[in-house]
Protein backbone atom coordinates (compact mmCIF):
# COMPACT_ATOMS: atom_id res chain seq x y z
CA UNK A 1 0.00 0.00 0.00
CA UNK A 2 1.30 3.50 -1.00
CA UNK A 3 1.78 6.25 1.86
CA UNK A 4 2.39 9.66 2.33
CA UNK A 5 5.05 11.70 4.69
CA UNK A 6 1.41 14.09 6.15
CA UNK A 7 2.19 17.62 7.45
CA UNK A 8 -0.52 20.50 8.58
CA UNK A 9 0.74 23.31 8.98
CA UNK A 10 -1.14 26.10 10.81
CA UNK A 11 -0.68 29.26 12.78
CA UNK A 12 0.26 28.01 16.27
CA UNK A 13 1.64 24.02 15.29
CA UNK A 14 2.73 22.08 12.69
CA UNK A 15 1.75 18.29 12.54
CA UNK A 16 3.14 15.20 10.77
CA UNK A 17 3.08 11.38 10.01
CA UNK A 18 2.93 9.22 7.74
CA UNK A 19 -0.76 8.61 6.32
CA UNK A 20 -1.35 5.48 4.03
CA UNK A 21 -4.02 4.93 1.31
CA UNK A 22 -7.21 4.09 3.59
CA UNK A 23 -6.26 7.36 5.30
CA UNK A 24 -4.71 5.96 8.40
CA UNK A 25 -2.39 7.41 10.62
CA UNK A 26 0.35 4.69 10.83
CA UNK A 27 3.11 6.40 12.69
CA UNK A 28 3.05 8.59 15.86
CA UNK A 29 1.89 12.44 15.39
CA UNK A 30 4.68 14.59 15.77
CA UNK A 31 4.19 18.35 17.22
CA UNK A 32 6.04 21.64 16.44
CA UNK A 33 5.63 24.80 17.29
CA UNK A 34 5.20 26.39 13.69
CA UNK A 35 8.52 28.73 13.36
CA UNK A 36 8.12 32.34 13.02
CA UNK A 37 10.48 32.73 10.08
CA UNK A 38 10.34 31.18 6.63
CA UNK A 39 13.84 29.24 7.50
CA UNK A 40 12.28 27.94 10.91
CA UNK A 41 9.45 26.15 8.98
CA UNK A 42 11.58 24.77 6.25
CA UNK A 43 13.88 23.70 8.87
CA UNK A 44 11.14 21.51 10.42
CA UNK A 45 9.82 20.48 7.65
CA UNK A 46 13.37 19.21 6.27
CA UNK A 47 14.09 17.70 9.56
CA UNK A 48 11.04 15.23 8.86
CA UNK A 49 11.65 14.30 5.30
CA UNK A 50 14.95 13.34 5.43
CA UNK A 51 14.18 11.02 7.96
CA UNK A 52 10.92 9.19 6.69
CA UNK A 53 11.25 10.56 2.72
CA UNK A 54 12.14 6.73 1.61
CA UNK A 55 9.69 5.45 3.31
CA UNK A 56 7.06 7.06 1.08
CA UNK A 57 5.93 7.43 -1.94
CA UNK A 58 4.76 11.16 -1.87
CA UNK A 59 5.00 14.41 0.68
CA UNK A 60 1.47 15.34 1.23
CA UNK A 61 1.04 19.11 3.36
CA UNK A 62 -1.88 20.52 4.03
CA UNK A 63 -1.77 24.31 4.67
CA UNK A 64 -2.93 27.73 5.85
CA UNK A 65 -3.75 29.65 2.74
CA UNK A 66 -4.90 29.00 -1.09
CA UNK A 67 -3.14 26.18 -2.78
CA UNK A 68 -3.12 26.38 -6.50
CA UNK A 69 -4.68 24.68 -8.89
CA UNK A 70 -1.41 22.56 -9.37
CA UNK A 71 -0.61 21.81 -6.00
CA UNK A 72 2.73 22.97 -5.67
CA UNK A 73 2.29 26.41 -4.38
CA UNK A 74 0.52 28.83 -1.62
CA UNK A 75 -0.84 31.60 -3.27
CA UNK A 76 -1.93 34.99 -1.95
CA UNK A 77 -1.16 35.61 1.87
CA UNK A 78 -1.74 34.03 4.93
CA UNK A 79 -2.84 35.68 8.08
CA UNK A 80 -1.32 33.80 10.76
CA UNK A 81 1.97 32.39 9.10
CA UNK A 82 5.30 34.58 9.05
CA UNK A 83 4.73 37.27 6.24
CA UNK A 84 6.21 35.81 2.83
CA UNK A 85 5.24 32.05 3.77
CA UNK A 86 3.84 32.02 0.24
CA UNK A 87 7.39 32.51 -1.47
CA UNK A 88 8.75 28.80 0.05
CA UNK A 89 9.32 26.57 -2.82
CA UNK A 90 8.26 23.41 -1.25
CA UNK A 91 9.55 20.73 -4.14
CA UNK A 92 12.78 21.91 -3.51
CA UNK A 93 12.41 20.23 0.65
CA UNK A 94 12.18 16.74 -0.94
CA UNK A 95 13.35 14.31 -3.97
CA UNK A 96 10.14 12.92 -3.95
CA UNK A 97 7.09 14.96 -4.70
CA UNK A 98 5.54 17.74 -2.74
CA UNK A 99 1.72 17.91 -2.98
CA UNK A 100 0.05 20.82 -1.22
CA UNK A 101 -3.66 21.79 -0.37
CA UNK A 102 -4.90 24.22 1.92
CA UNK A 103 -5.75 22.59 5.47
CA UNK A 104 -9.80 22.93 4.52
CA UNK A 105 -9.95 21.69 1.42
CA UNK A 106 -8.09 18.43 2.67
CA UNK A 107 -10.00 18.17 5.60
CA UNK A 108 -13.09 18.23 3.26
CA UNK A 109 -11.87 15.28 1.34
CA UNK A 110 -11.04 14.06 4.22
CA UNK A 111 -14.96 13.87 5.13
CA UNK A 112 -15.99 12.82 1.50
CA UNK A 113 -13.27 9.96 1.31
CA UNK A 114 -13.95 8.23 4.76
CA UNK A 115 -15.74 10.48 7.26
CA UNK A 116 -19.29 12.09 7.56
CA UNK A 117 -20.00 13.07 3.43
CA UNK A 118 -18.52 9.34 1.93
CA UNK A 119 -21.99 8.38 0.41
CA UNK A 120 -22.73 12.18 -1.07
CA UNK A 121 -21.83 13.73 -4.35
CA UNK A 122 -22.06 17.71 -3.10
CA UNK A 123 -20.97 18.73 -0.11
CA UNK A 124 -19.56 21.56 1.82
CA UNK A 125 -17.12 21.58 4.83
CA UNK A 126 -17.42 24.53 7.57
CA UNK A 127 -14.81 24.26 10.00
CA UNK A 128 -15.28 26.27 12.98
CA UNK A 129 -12.03 27.42 15.38
CA UNK A 130 -9.92 30.93 15.74
CA UNK A 131 -11.28 31.67 11.76
CA UNK A 132 -13.90 29.67 9.48
CA UNK A 133 -12.61 27.40 6.65
CA UNK A 134 -14.70 26.03 3.96
CA UNK A 135 -14.20 23.31 1.38
CA UNK A 136 -16.37 22.35 -1.34
CA UNK A 137 -17.01 19.31 -2.97
CA UNK A 138 -19.12 19.11 -6.21
CA UNK A 139 -19.67 15.58 -8.16
CA UNK A 140 -17.01 13.84 -6.53
CA UNK A 141 -14.10 16.58 -7.04
CA UNK A 142 -12.75 19.18 -4.82
CA UNK A 143 -13.93 22.91 -5.89
CA UNK A 144 -10.99 24.70 -6.34
CA UNK A 145 -12.12 27.25 -8.63
CA UNK A 146 -10.34 29.41 -10.95
CA UNK A 147 -7.24 29.74 -9.26
CA UNK A 148 -7.28 27.54 -6.14
CA UNK A 149 -9.46 30.55 -3.99
CA UNK A 150 -13.17 28.72 -3.84
CA UNK A 151 -14.30 27.87 -0.18
CA UNK A 152 -14.08 30.81 1.29
CA UNK A 153 -16.41 32.10 4.12
CA UNK A 154 -16.22 35.39 3.67
CA UNK A 155 -19.46 36.24 2.40
CA UNK A 156 -21.10 39.13 4.17
CA UNK A 157 -23.48 38.69 7.07
CA UNK A 158 -24.03 42.42 7.30
CA UNK A 159 -24.28 45.28 4.78
CA UNK A 160 -23.24 48.44 7.19
CA UNK A 161 -19.81 47.59 8.07
CA UNK A 162 -20.21 46.75 11.42
CA UNK A 163 -17.71 44.47 12.32
CA UNK A 164 -14.26 44.15 10.85
CA UNK A 165 -13.17 40.61 9.96
CA UNK A 166 -9.10 39.11 9.99
CA UNK A 167 -9.56 38.94 6.38
CA UNK A 168 -8.93 42.72 5.99
CA UNK A 169 -12.81 43.08 4.55
CA UNK A 170 -16.02 43.92 6.81
CA UNK A 171 -18.95 41.54 8.32
CA UNK A 172 -17.79 38.08 6.58
CA UNK A 173 -18.83 34.85 7.93
CA UNK A 174 -15.78 34.03 9.92
CA UNK A 175 -16.16 37.34 12.23
CA UNK A 176 -19.60 35.92 13.66
CA UNK A 177 -19.35 32.33 13.75
CA UNK A 178 -15.73 31.49 14.39
CA UNK A 179 -14.45 31.11 17.88
CA UNK A 180 -13.30 34.50 17.70
CA UNK A 181 -16.40 35.61 16.78
CA UNK A 182 -18.13 34.29 19.74
CA UNK A 183 -15.77 35.81 21.62
CA UNK A 184 -16.47 39.32 20.00
CA UNK A 185 -20.27 38.84 20.19
CA UNK A 186 -19.85 38.45 24.07
CA UNK A 187 -17.39 41.61 23.85
CA UNK A 188 -19.92 43.55 22.67
CA UNK A 189 -22.85 42.31 24.44
CA UNK A 190 -21.35 42.46 27.94
CA UNK A 191 -18.98 45.24 27.57
CA UNK A 192 -16.25 43.37 28.63
CA UNK A 193 -13.31 43.32 26.40
CA UNK A 194 -11.63 40.43 29.09
CA UNK A 195 -14.65 37.57 28.27
CA UNK A 196 -13.37 34.53 26.51
CA UNK A 197 -14.79 32.08 24.28
CA UNK A 198 -14.87 29.17 27.06
CA UNK A 199 -16.60 31.50 29.52
CA UNK A 200 -19.73 31.50 27.02
CA UNK A 201 -19.27 28.14 26.80
CA UNK A 202 -18.86 28.02 30.50
CA UNK A 203 -21.86 29.82 30.72
CA UNK A 204 -24.48 27.85 28.63
CA UNK A 205 -23.16 24.94 30.75
CA UNK A 206 -24.29 26.58 33.99
CA UNK A 207 -27.50 28.27 32.35
CA UNK A 208 -26.63 31.79 32.33
CA UNK A 209 -29.41 33.52 30.01
CA UNK A 210 -26.58 35.95 29.31
CA UNK A 211 -24.48 33.53 28.17
CA UNK A 212 -27.16 31.25 26.44
CA UNK A 213 -28.59 34.70 24.53
CA UNK A 214 -25.09 35.42 23.32
CA UNK A 215 -24.31 31.43 22.32
CA UNK A 216 -27.69 30.96 20.22
CA UNK A 217 -26.95 34.44 18.47
CA UNK A 218 -23.67 32.92 17.29
CA UNK A 219 -25.56 29.45 16.42
CA UNK A 220 -28.24 31.88 14.41
CA UNK A 221 -25.52 33.05 12.90
CA UNK A 222 -24.14 29.42 11.58
CA UNK A 223 -27.55 28.78 10.47
CA UNK A 224 -27.80 31.85 8.43
CA UNK A 225 -25.11 31.72 6.48
CA UNK A 226 -25.63 27.55 5.79
CA UNK A 227 -29.29 29.03 4.86
CA UNK A 228 -27.57 30.93 1.94
CA UNK A 229 -25.04 27.73 1.32
CA UNK A 230 -27.32 25.75 0.77
CA UNK A 231 -29.93 27.92 -1.98
CA UNK A 232 -26.47 28.70 -4.06
CA UNK A 233 -25.33 24.84 -4.39
CA UNK A 234 -28.07 22.64 -3.22
CA UNK A 235 -25.70 19.91 -1.63
CA UNK A 236 -26.62 16.62 -0.05
CA UNK A 237 -25.38 17.85 3.32
CA UNK A 238 -22.80 19.99 5.14
CA UNK A 239 -20.71 18.95 7.45
CA UNK A 240 -19.20 20.61 10.37
CA UNK A 241 -15.93 20.66 12.02
CA UNK A 242 -13.18 22.23 14.01
CA UNK A 243 -12.90 22.68 18.02
CA UNK A 244 -15.88 24.81 17.94
CA UNK A 245 -18.08 21.94 16.32
CA UNK A 246 -18.73 19.48 18.89
CA UNK A 247 -20.80 23.43 20.98
CA UNK A 248 -22.72 23.71 18.01
CA UNK A 249 -26.60 22.14 18.14
CA UNK A 250 -26.58 19.94 14.90
CA UNK A 251 -29.95 18.93 14.39
CA UNK A 252 -31.49 22.73 15.42
CA UNK A 253 -29.29 24.10 12.98
CA UNK A 254 -30.75 21.42 10.47
CA UNK A 255 -34.41 21.88 11.67
CA UNK A 256 -33.50 26.23 10.96
CA UNK A 257 -32.20 25.75 7.56
CA UNK A 258 -34.79 23.43 6.37
CA UNK A 259 -37.71 25.37 7.26
CA UNK A 260 -36.49 28.22 5.30
CA UNK A 261 -38.14 27.72 1.91
CA UNK A 262 -35.60 24.99 0.70
CA UNK A 263 -36.64 23.08 -2.51
CA UNK A 264 -35.08 19.55 -1.37
CA UNK A 265 -33.76 18.99 2.53
CA UNK A 266 -29.80 19.23 3.46
CA UNK A 267 -28.49 17.07 6.01
CA UNK A 268 -26.14 18.58 8.33
CA UNK A 269 -23.97 16.17 9.85
CA UNK A 270 -20.63 16.59 12.48
CA UNK A 271 -17.57 15.73 10.87
CA UNK A 272 -15.70 12.76 11.58
CA UNK A 273 -11.81 12.40 10.57
CA UNK A 274 -10.72 14.09 13.97
CA UNK A 275 -7.95 16.62 14.10
CA UNK A 276 -5.94 15.34 11.64
CA UNK A 277 -8.36 15.23 9.13
CA UNK A 278 -5.89 17.88 7.47
CA UNK A 279 -3.09 15.43 7.04
CA UNK A 280 -5.47 12.56 6.56
CA UNK A 281 -7.22 14.27 3.49
CA UNK A 282 -4.09 15.36 1.58
CA UNK A 283 -2.55 12.52 1.93
CA UNK A 284 -5.33 10.51 0.14
CA UNK A 285 -5.93 13.35 -2.54
CA UNK A 286 -1.77 12.98 -3.32
CA UNK A 287 -2.04 9.44 -3.20
CA UNK A 288 -4.89 9.24 -5.63
CA UNK A 289 -3.03 12.05 -7.71
CA UNK A 290 -0.01 9.45 -8.32
CA UNK A 291 -2.91 6.76 -9.21
CA UNK A 292 -4.71 9.03 -11.75
CA UNK A 293 -1.19 10.15 -13.07
CA UNK B 1 -28.29 21.42 -39.06
CA UNK B 2 -30.90 20.38 -36.15
CA UNK B 3 -33.56 22.80 -34.76
CA UNK B 4 -35.63 23.34 -31.17
CA UNK B 5 -39.09 24.68 -30.83
CA UNK B 6 -38.53 27.16 -28.22
CA UNK B 7 -40.83 28.60 -25.10
CA UNK B 8 -40.01 31.04 -22.07
CA UNK B 9 -42.69 30.94 -19.22
CA UNK B 10 -42.05 33.93 -16.98
CA UNK B 11 -44.83 35.34 -14.76
CA UNK B 12 -46.40 37.83 -17.51
CA UNK B 13 -45.34 36.67 -20.52
CA UNK B 14 -45.06 33.43 -22.53
CA UNK B 15 -42.22 33.36 -25.81
CA UNK B 16 -41.71 30.83 -28.61
CA UNK B 17 -39.91 30.44 -31.47
CA UNK B 18 -37.06 28.13 -33.25
CA UNK B 19 -34.22 28.35 -32.73
CA UNK B 20 -30.53 26.18 -33.99
CA UNK B 21 -27.81 24.95 -32.96
CA UNK B 22 -25.51 27.94 -32.81
CA UNK B 23 -28.21 29.80 -30.91
CA UNK B 24 -30.10 31.65 -33.71
CA UNK B 25 -33.87 32.49 -33.61
CA UNK B 26 -35.20 31.52 -37.41
CA UNK B 27 -38.84 32.70 -36.84
CA UNK B 28 -40.52 35.58 -35.36
CA UNK B 29 -40.99 35.17 -31.84
CA UNK B 30 -44.58 34.70 -30.75
CA UNK B 31 -45.77 36.56 -27.35
CA UNK B 32 -49.08 35.59 -25.09
CA UNK B 33 -49.75 36.64 -21.73
CA UNK B 34 -49.09 34.12 -19.72
CA UNK B 35 -52.39 32.45 -18.35
CA UNK B 36 -53.56 32.42 -15.17
CA UNK B 37 -54.66 28.52 -14.71
CA UNK B 38 -52.79 25.19 -15.42
CA UNK B 39 -55.29 24.57 -18.46
CA UNK B 40 -54.46 28.10 -20.39
CA UNK B 41 -50.53 27.29 -20.13
CA UNK B 42 -51.25 24.06 -21.50
CA UNK B 43 -53.37 25.18 -24.29
CA UNK B 44 -50.70 28.18 -25.56
CA UNK B 45 -47.83 25.22 -25.20
CA UNK B 46 -50.31 23.12 -27.11
CA UNK B 47 -50.90 25.44 -29.79
CA UNK B 48 -47.49 26.16 -30.78
CA UNK B 49 -46.33 22.85 -30.55
CA UNK B 50 -49.05 21.41 -33.04
CA UNK B 51 -48.58 24.17 -35.63
CA UNK B 52 -44.38 23.58 -35.33
CA UNK B 53 -43.53 19.95 -33.97
CA UNK B 54 -42.90 18.95 -37.14
CA UNK B 55 -40.21 21.36 -37.80
CA UNK B 56 -37.95 20.84 -34.74
CA UNK B 57 -35.90 17.97 -33.20
CA UNK B 58 -37.06 18.77 -29.71
CA UNK B 59 -39.03 20.85 -27.79
CA UNK B 60 -36.81 23.24 -25.17
CA UNK B 61 -39.10 25.12 -22.52
CA UNK B 62 -36.93 28.06 -20.03
CA UNK B 63 -39.40 28.20 -16.91
CA UNK B 64 -39.78 29.98 -14.00
CA UNK B 65 -39.17 27.38 -10.86
CA UNK B 66 -36.62 24.90 -10.62
CA UNK B 67 -36.20 22.05 -12.90
CA UNK B 68 -35.31 18.58 -12.09
CA UNK B 69 -31.88 17.05 -13.05
CA UNK B 70 -33.35 15.10 -15.73
CA UNK B 71 -35.11 17.91 -17.01
CA UNK B 72 -38.73 17.04 -17.52
CA UNK B 73 -40.15 18.38 -14.14
CA UNK B 74 -40.96 22.04 -12.33
CA UNK B 75 -39.69 20.81 -9.09
CA UNK B 76 -41.39 23.37 -5.96
CA UNK B 77 -42.98 26.34 -5.98
CA UNK B 78 -43.11 29.46 -8.68
CA UNK B 79 -43.94 32.48 -6.89
CA UNK B 80 -45.51 34.72 -10.25
CA UNK B 81 -47.12 31.04 -11.25
CA UNK B 82 -50.09 29.32 -11.10
CA UNK B 83 -50.28 27.76 -8.12
CA UNK B 84 -49.40 23.90 -8.82
CA UNK B 85 -48.18 24.69 -11.94
CA UNK B 86 -45.41 22.48 -11.05
CA UNK B 87 -47.63 19.86 -11.58
CA UNK B 88 -47.71 19.85 -15.09
CA UNK B 89 -47.07 17.10 -17.35
CA UNK B 90 -44.79 18.95 -20.46
CA UNK B 91 -44.07 15.39 -22.17
CA UNK B 92 -47.86 15.02 -22.34
CA UNK B 93 -47.75 18.07 -24.97
CA UNK B 94 -45.75 16.85 -27.72
CA UNK B 95 -44.64 13.63 -29.48
CA UNK B 96 -40.92 14.86 -29.52
CA UNK B 97 -39.05 15.05 -26.21
CA UNK B 98 -39.31 17.79 -24.28
CA UNK B 99 -36.90 19.42 -22.92
CA UNK B 100 -36.68 22.10 -19.29
CA UNK B 101 -34.59 24.20 -17.78
CA UNK B 102 -35.03 26.76 -14.97
CA UNK B 103 -34.70 29.97 -17.11
CA UNK B 104 -31.61 31.88 -15.32
CA UNK B 105 -29.91 28.48 -15.80
CA UNK B 106 -30.97 28.93 -19.28
CA UNK B 107 -29.53 31.79 -19.88
CA UNK B 108 -26.31 31.85 -17.86
CA UNK B 109 -26.21 29.02 -20.80
CA UNK B 110 -26.78 30.74 -23.51
CA UNK B 111 -24.25 33.61 -22.15
CA UNK B 112 -21.55 30.47 -21.69
CA UNK B 113 -22.06 29.14 -25.06
CA UNK B 114 -22.50 32.18 -27.24
CA UNK B 115 -22.53 35.15 -25.05
CA UNK B 116 -20.12 37.57 -22.40
CA UNK B 117 -18.63 34.15 -20.88
CA UNK B 118 -17.77 32.16 -23.53
CA UNK B 119 -14.42 31.84 -23.24
CA UNK B 120 -14.16 30.84 -19.48
CA UNK B 121 -14.51 27.23 -17.47
CA UNK B 122 -16.50 28.82 -14.54
CA UNK B 123 -18.70 31.64 -14.20
CA UNK B 124 -22.39 32.71 -12.42
CA UNK B 125 -24.57 34.67 -14.39
CA UNK B 126 -26.92 37.15 -11.99
CA UNK B 127 -29.99 38.36 -13.56
CA UNK B 128 -31.31 41.64 -12.09
CA UNK B 129 -34.84 42.24 -12.96
CA UNK B 130 -38.03 42.57 -11.08
CA UNK B 131 -36.49 39.68 -8.93
CA UNK B 132 -33.20 38.00 -9.22
CA UNK B 133 -31.88 34.99 -10.82
CA UNK B 134 -28.94 33.21 -11.07
CA UNK B 135 -27.16 30.81 -13.07
CA UNK B 136 -23.90 28.84 -12.29
CA UNK B 137 -21.30 27.18 -14.39
CA UNK B 138 -19.20 24.93 -13.37
CA UNK B 139 -16.42 23.46 -15.68
CA UNK B 140 -18.47 24.12 -18.69
CA UNK B 141 -20.96 22.13 -16.70
CA UNK B 142 -24.16 23.87 -15.70
CA UNK B 143 -23.95 23.42 -11.86
CA UNK B 144 -27.77 22.35 -10.88
CA UNK B 145 -27.20 20.92 -7.34
CA UNK B 146 -28.42 17.58 -6.27
CA UNK B 147 -31.75 17.78 -6.97
CA UNK B 148 -31.94 21.02 -9.67
CA UNK B 149 -32.30 24.06 -7.49
CA UNK B 150 -28.81 25.61 -7.27
CA UNK B 151 -28.17 29.04 -7.82
CA UNK B 152 -30.84 30.87 -5.41
CA UNK B 153 -29.82 33.99 -4.79
CA UNK B 154 -31.10 34.13 -1.64
CA UNK B 155 -28.28 34.43 0.58
CA UNK B 156 -28.93 36.72 3.20
CA UNK B 157 -27.80 40.34 3.30
CA UNK B 158 -28.50 41.23 7.10
CA UNK B 159 -28.75 38.80 9.75
CA UNK B 160 -31.55 41.39 12.27
CA UNK B 161 -35.02 40.46 9.89
CA UNK B 162 -35.26 43.96 8.60
CA UNK B 163 -36.87 43.26 4.90
CA UNK B 164 -39.38 40.37 3.99
CA UNK B 165 -38.66 38.89 0.34
CA UNK B 166 -41.08 37.66 -2.00
CA UNK B 167 -39.82 33.94 -0.65
CA UNK B 168 -40.96 33.88 2.66
CA UNK B 169 -37.32 34.63 4.47
CA UNK B 170 -35.54 37.53 5.09
CA UNK B 171 -33.09 39.89 3.71
CA UNK B 172 -32.39 37.88 0.39
CA UNK B 173 -30.04 39.68 -2.35
CA UNK B 174 -33.16 39.55 -4.64
CA UNK B 175 -34.78 41.53 -1.86
CA UNK B 176 -32.32 44.11 -2.11
CA UNK B 177 -30.64 43.76 -5.59
CA UNK B 178 -33.68 43.21 -7.57
CA UNK B 179 -35.79 46.25 -9.77
CA UNK B 180 -38.54 45.80 -6.56
CA UNK B 181 -35.75 45.78 -3.98
CA UNK B 182 -34.41 49.36 -5.34
CA UNK B 183 -38.42 50.65 -5.32
CA UNK B 184 -38.75 48.99 -1.37
CA UNK B 185 -35.01 51.00 -1.07
CA UNK B 186 -36.85 54.27 -1.99
CA UNK B 187 -40.14 53.67 -0.47
CA UNK B 188 -37.95 52.94 3.00
CA UNK B 189 -35.53 56.34 2.52
CA UNK B 190 -38.03 58.35 1.10
CA UNK B 191 -40.65 57.62 3.31
CA UNK B 192 -43.13 57.25 -0.12
CA UNK B 193 -45.02 54.27 -0.80
CA UNK B 194 -45.94 55.16 -4.75
CA UNK B 195 -42.00 56.37 -5.77
CA UNK B 196 -41.06 53.58 -8.24
CA UNK B 197 -37.99 51.95 -9.80
CA UNK B 198 -38.56 54.19 -12.79
CA UNK B 199 -38.09 57.05 -10.09
CA UNK B 200 -35.19 56.44 -9.03
CA UNK B 201 -33.68 55.95 -12.37
CA UNK B 202 -35.29 59.68 -13.95
CA UNK B 203 -33.63 60.64 -10.36
CA UNK B 204 -30.10 59.58 -11.18
CA UNK B 205 -29.96 60.79 -15.02
CA UNK B 206 -30.74 64.08 -13.89
CA UNK B 207 -28.42 64.41 -10.54
CA UNK B 208 -31.00 64.28 -7.85
CA UNK B 209 -28.86 63.77 -4.79
CA UNK B 210 -31.55 61.76 -2.99
CA UNK B 211 -31.88 59.29 -5.71
CA UNK B 212 -28.02 58.90 -6.66
CA UNK B 213 -27.80 58.21 -2.54
CA UNK B 214 -30.66 55.43 -3.34
CA UNK B 215 -29.16 54.20 -6.58
CA UNK B 216 -25.19 53.82 -4.85
CA UNK B 217 -26.67 52.19 -2.37
CA UNK B 218 -28.12 49.61 -4.67
CA UNK B 219 -25.29 48.95 -5.99
CA UNK B 220 -23.08 48.68 -3.26
CA UNK B 221 -25.91 45.62 -2.45
CA UNK B 222 -24.99 44.26 -5.57
CA UNK B 223 -21.13 44.57 -5.24
CA UNK B 224 -21.29 43.29 -1.60
CA UNK B 225 -23.29 39.96 -2.46
CA UNK B 226 -20.80 39.62 -5.54
CA UNK B 227 -17.96 39.84 -3.06
CA UNK B 228 -19.04 36.64 -1.09
CA UNK B 229 -20.02 35.02 -4.45
CA UNK B 230 -16.13 35.03 -5.67
CA UNK B 231 -14.69 34.30 -2.38
CA UNK B 232 -16.94 30.99 -2.62
CA UNK B 233 -16.51 30.09 -6.11
CA UNK B 234 -13.66 31.98 -6.92
CA UNK B 235 -14.81 32.33 -10.73
CA UNK B 236 -13.55 33.54 -13.97
CA UNK B 237 -16.37 35.63 -14.48
CA UNK B 238 -19.72 37.26 -13.32
CA UNK B 239 -21.93 37.90 -16.30
CA UNK B 240 -24.82 40.71 -15.11
CA UNK B 241 -28.21 40.45 -17.59
CA UNK B 242 -31.81 41.63 -17.42
CA UNK B 243 -34.22 44.56 -17.48
CA UNK B 244 -32.14 46.88 -14.47
CA UNK B 245 -28.59 45.36 -15.71
CA UNK B 246 -28.42 48.39 -18.45
CA UNK B 247 -27.98 50.55 -15.51
CA UNK B 248 -25.41 49.17 -13.41
CA UNK B 249 -21.76 51.00 -13.63
CA UNK B 250 -20.31 47.44 -14.25
CA UNK B 251 -16.61 48.75 -13.83
CA UNK B 252 -17.01 50.24 -10.38
CA UNK B 253 -18.92 47.42 -9.37
CA UNK B 254 -15.58 45.25 -10.88
CA UNK B 255 -13.27 48.12 -9.05
CA UNK B 256 -14.93 47.72 -5.73
CA UNK B 257 -15.16 43.45 -6.08
CA UNK B 258 -11.18 43.17 -6.91
CA UNK B 259 -10.43 45.17 -4.07
CA UNK B 260 -12.34 43.14 -1.23
CA UNK B 261 -9.08 40.60 -0.44
CA UNK B 262 -9.62 38.47 -3.32
CA UNK B 263 -7.14 36.30 -4.39
CA UNK B 264 -7.18 36.53 -8.10
CA UNK B 265 -9.32 38.93 -10.09
CA UNK B 266 -12.48 38.49 -11.16
CA UNK B 267 -13.96 39.72 -14.28
CA UNK B 268 -17.64 41.29 -14.49
CA UNK B 269 -19.08 41.36 -17.70
CA UNK B 270 -22.59 42.75 -19.23
CA UNK B 271 -24.78 39.96 -21.05
CA UNK B 272 -24.65 39.74 -24.37
CA UNK B 273 -27.41 37.30 -25.73
CA UNK B 274 -30.36 39.77 -24.93
CA UNK B 275 -34.12 39.29 -23.53
CA UNK B 276 -34.57 36.24 -25.45
CA UNK B 277 -31.30 34.20 -23.61
CA UNK B 278 -34.11 32.02 -21.42
CA UNK B 279 -35.43 30.79 -25.43
CA UNK B 280 -31.57 30.46 -26.79
CA UNK B 281 -30.42 29.08 -24.09
CA UNK B 282 -32.49 26.15 -23.19
CA UNK B 283 -32.79 25.16 -26.92
CA UNK B 284 -28.87 24.74 -27.30
CA UNK B 285 -28.95 22.80 -23.81
CA UNK B 286 -31.67 21.08 -25.33
CA UNK B 287 -30.05 20.29 -28.64
CA UNK B 288 -26.54 19.42 -27.02
CA UNK B 289 -28.55 16.59 -24.78
CA UNK B 290 -29.74 15.00 -28.49
CA UNK B 291 -26.23 14.94 -29.13
CA UNK B 292 -24.36 13.43 -26.23
CA UNK B 293 -27.45 10.64 -25.94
Amino acid sequence: MKKALAFDIGGTKIYSAIVDEEGKIITDIEKFATPKTIDGIKQVLKKQISKFENEVDIIAVATAGDVNNTNNAVIGATGNLVKGYYTINFQELSNKRVFLENDANAAAWAEYRIGASKDTDISIMLTFGTGVGGGIIINNKLFKGKSGAAGGMHFKMFSDKRRKCTCGSWDCYEAYTSGTGLKRSAEESLNDPNVTTYDVIDGVKNNNNKMLEIFNMWQEYIAIGITGLVKLFDPDCIVLSGSMAQFIDIKKIEEEVNSDNITTPVSIRLAKTGNYAGMIGVSLLALEDIHNG
